[in-house]
């Protein structure tokens, strides 16, 4: 199994769990990629609503991306509390679980899992798209190098939480560098100007304008803008990934990210209105984006421009490793709570979650071969799972400190993030309705369902099987044992000699499909069982045949099966099942899987009175050995 | 299971075995349509080999198929002794094997395994090729339909012998009565008008010249023609399946499939010469088929021309039939032999031999897909393999005669079809071997060295667990039981109460992951087994805890099991696995497979003294029944 531990790496055990936590760092790639790939996509969704104001619209966005950017910090400050009071990860989920009860933390996890699959899909797939758009002859491939970032992002998750932070630090931080530089020297170039700069690549001029600016447009640049958001959670979601002091570590991260994040988008959008850039309809020909053009206008089409554009490609693909590091936790906590199979809480051999992991590849891979690659029709669902999981969390911790004896300072902190971000999903709701986000608020409630019929089962098998009672003592007969026999070798002689080891009372069956077939049988049966035992004392082991007209095997079984149960009401039936075992897989092939099927419909339809008993032969098996 | 009975028909008997023979009325479709499709490309090929001579070829054509057709009947001829002398059946296969020795036997089957799988993929592409330029709008469902065509006679022929080939009869007769009326009246006209008949459709005129006739380009068309000749094997292969009197039942339908063949290659090229037909390129636009060319000379393009053509396509379809008659028999009887899985002699629910029926439509259809549907390219390919059985298999026949005593005239009528066969075969060769004929040489010599692979791990098989030795009485020690043990439930406790049934040393093991886990099961062991167990004098099990730092569950269970084996070096040990049975399918993703995957790894792990037995928990199991 060399090959496992040279593509995942060697395991590491559940105490050296300590040497995989992450500090700001690494932290910043870990659980901040989402939140920092959002700054290229807010804004130009916000401009891209307000198109129709032609020249007017960057004036128009500053509002728009100033309330966008003052919710932030609402929200910011609102998980710097969360952090501190949950310092084994405080995701929505638990937040709302603990203070507003079992419902509310459900529809917070369906909301954040269909956010976190959302994330995955529309990241990598928005990368892509760009990636293309700038290099044309990629165009046959979009969807295998959507699969194929998929699965480097799962591979470089699935070999532990570091990892991850260490894998993606080089494009966060080359991306935050060239960011801080081209905008600096933008906001530089603008004030020496006074607020007039002369791009170095014009824009293409904006549009004419169709409409005048009405609240409606602007609520709906508002919801659009709102994508910019999601993201800011996974931090509060993934403490416990902090090495110590975690939660120090963890606010210390979710302020790089968030500071980050509010300077990309307030400088971008004043630099857009500086530069007089609008939106280009990405469904006409010569699209361009809003990054591209502003960068293009500070400091022209040279080195400094593709890298800045190369590194927001990657980190908009990678921003789907944020949902990687957020979901396989949030799948743990349901699971913890009977709300997932308990599949989902066994950690792996890198101490991940990898069943998580590995259902969230799978079900984005699905999406985006579904989409082939192009999910740009997703975007609008997709801030109202954060929004949502906002809202939940900061009202469950409005909660939790009136019940802890209410610091108004904080009260009044989570209050004001519970009603902004309610606010912004209702506006978002309203905007988007029509577009899509029923779709989201069906799949709430289908998510919803599911979780609470997978506890109903946990519940139910957890109440069947609960056993408060001591083992009872009364000696148990043994088992009455039937062998199936096939014809006389050494592997029904194995098995046959086993049975008689068991019980007194052993009862061997052949199902013949022919007199040639029954003959044969009843004479090595008599050559080699019933004469030599018939010098003996011991048990005398009886042999049933019965026909089989229509060439059925495991039919005449089971109503032997049933025979013999009726005739021994209080007995346990054991099936003895001889089984020669190969070395080789390909051998399987070679020999009728008579032994697995029988096992498996004996396991179904056995009843709860017989007992499979597997003898396996081995071909190298030495013969002495029977 | 009631949909299964729709779709395959009621199970049958293996006494009602007779209703299912056909006669030769249900024979001829049977067996037959590989023969009668041939007809149709045959003098095509040869036409089309004639191309560079233009208007001559039809002229060089004549001497060509009359070598084709002279070599049919010597075939039919021998063909009529083999099956006299195997009235169960004597495919090439049979009559090698048992006169000229296995290595011939196992060469003929090699090469009719070929012949039959090219015939299905070649069969239904050819039709569907046919069927697309007439209909250009299927152009984009070329494979879709193949494959719809390939399940239809999966399906039809896994619901039984008899049914396939009623199914088959009405598209057959209709095929040989429009048949028969066209060329008739074309023969008709042709003589009526001296030789010189004048056509209703002109065919486009041939074209010009570019080469004169050499001998190399008529040994080259006559191997292209030679494919008409493939399928006439099927019926010595399927006599077992006529009717009493079986040897005159499928003699009587070869003779008519052969004399259908016959006279249609002698009508079709009579005339095509009598029109001045010329083959036209495939591979240019333009292109029409010979059969469609003739009709349309001789009737128009009326609706008899319709009928006629659509009648030719559905037999080229369904010439793929007759290998779903000949495959299946021809693996059965390789698997008696021990050459193939034993899984290919059983016959399924309707008394065919469903495993070779489903392994053609799988190899065939994973061919048809390989290719999108179009398998021209195949078709040289193909008249080797029933020029190398025929050949194999008469020769068997002329052996067989000289070993019983030698009737001159049944040796002479083998021998020379033999003799015609085998110098048939070597000009198709040396014609084709550049084109593709090498690939079958190389393809049979392959399958050769599976047959004798497979034989030799049966032998294996078979020798090492022969046994000629009675039961060994010596009273066996019961075994050492080992119950893995996770929790304490009432599955645990069905388990342990049965373990203590079977022996009285039995040992628990629990896999610990931290100090919690050891320390639940320790306190559950002592309060539910050890306290009700004290005031017993019954056997005590022990518990055993083991860690395991890096989570794993089966390695610490192995390696117990280990150094159990390894402490009791004469016992066979027995690993009780309790199981909780679901009742639905989906459950299962609910629960870890331990069970499942633990009894896989003991059963190829364990080693030969380790015994597996599960012992299930319903979770509809009455709580006494413990």
């Amino acid at each position: 199994m060399k090959w496992v531990d040279r593509l995942l790496g060697a395991r590491i055990a559940t105490t050296e769990e300590e040497d995989q936590r992450v500090g700001v760092w690494a932290g910043v790639p870990m659980l901040g990629l989402d939140a920092l790939g959002s700054s290229s996509y807010g804004p130009e969704a916000a401009l891209t609503v307000l198109i129709p104001l032609g020249a007017a619209a960057s004036g128009y966005a500053l509002p728009v991306v100033g309330l966008i950017t003052a919710l932030l910090i609402v929200v910011f400050l609102s998980y710097r509390q969360t952090i501190e009071a949950y310092p084994n990860g405080g995701g929505s989920f638990t937040v709302a679980y603990e203070n507003l009860g079992t419902k509310a933390g459900v529809f917070a996890a369906a909301a954040l899992i269909l956010d976190y699959l959302l994330n995955v899909a529309v990241g990598i797939s928005a990368g892509v798209g760009a990636l293309v758009s700038a290099v044309p002859s990629l165009h046959g491939h979009t969807l295998a190098l959507c699969l194929a970032i998929l699965a480097t992002i799962t591979l470089v998750n699935l070999r532990g939480a570091r990892e991850s932070g260490v894998a993606w630090a080089i494009p966060t931080y080359l991306f935050l560098a060239s960011m801080a530089l081209v905008l600096g020297l933008g906001l530089f170039k603008t004030v020496l100007s006074g607020f007039h700069p002369r791009p170095v690549a014009a824009p293409p001029a904006p549009a004419v304008a169709t409409a005048g600016a009405g609240l409606w447009l602007l609520v709906r640049a508002f919801a659009s803008g709102c994508t910019a958001m999601t993201g800011v959670e996974a931090v509060s979601n993934g403490v416990q990934a902090f090495k110590e002091p975690k939660v120090e570590q963890a606010q210390r991260t979710l302020g790089v990210i968030v500071a980050a994040l509010v300077g990309l988008l307030v400088a971008i959008s004043l630099l857009a209105n500086a530069y007089g850039i609008a939106a280009t309809n990405p469904e006409k020909a010569g699209y361009q984006s809003v990054v591209s053009m502003l960068v293009g206008a500070v400091v022209g089409r040279g080195l400094l421009y593709y890298v800045t554009l190369g590194s927001t490609l990657t980190i908009l693909c990678l921003s789907a490793n944020t949902s990687f590091a957020g979901f396989p936790r949030l799948a743990r906590l349901l699971a913890n709570e009977d709300f997932l199979p308990h599949a989902f809480g066994n950690r792996g051999r890198r101490l991940v979650y990898s069943a998580g992991i590995l259902v969230l590849a799978i079900l984005s891979g699905a999406l985006l071969i579904a989409f082939g690659g192009v999910t740009d029709r997703l975007i609008p669902l997709f801030a109202i799972g954060a929004l949502s999981a906002f809202t939940m969390s900061q009202a469950g911790m409005v909660k939790r400190w009136r019940r802890e004896g209410g610091d108004r300072r904080r009260i009044l902190l989570n209050g004001t993030g519970a009603v902004c971000t309610a606010v912004a999903l209702l506006v978002v709701l309203a905007a988007k309705f029509t577009e899509g986000a029923w779709i989201t608020v069906l799949l709430v409630g289908v998510l919803v369902w599911c979780f609470w019929s997978v506890r109903r089962h946990y519940e139910h098998v957890e109440r069947t099987t609960a056993c408060e009672e001591p083992l009872n003592t009364e000696p148990k007969s043994p088992p009455v044992v039937i062998v199936p026999v096939l014809r006389w070798n050494l592997v029904t002689s194995k098995a046959l000699r086993f049975a008689l080891s068991l019980s007194d009372e052993v009862e061997a069956l052949h199902v013949a499909l022919d007199d040639d077939g029954e003959g044969a049988i009843r004479d090595q049966w008599r050559r080699y069982v019933e004469v030599p035992l018939s010098e003996n004392d011991g048990p005398k082991p009886r042999l049933h045949v019965v026909r089989s007209p229509y060439r059925r095997l495991f039919g005449p079984l089971l109503d032997f099966l049933k025979e013999v149960q009726n005739r021994q009401p209080d007995r346990t039936v054991a099936v003895v099942i001889p089984e020669l075992v190969e070395s080789r897989w390909y051998q399987y092939l070679l020999h009728n899987q008579r032994a697995t099927v029988l096992k498996a419909a004996l396991l179904l339809h056995g009843g709860s009175r017989v007992v499979v008993i597997n003898v396996p032969w081995y071909l190298e098996e030495p013969r002495r050995g029977i």
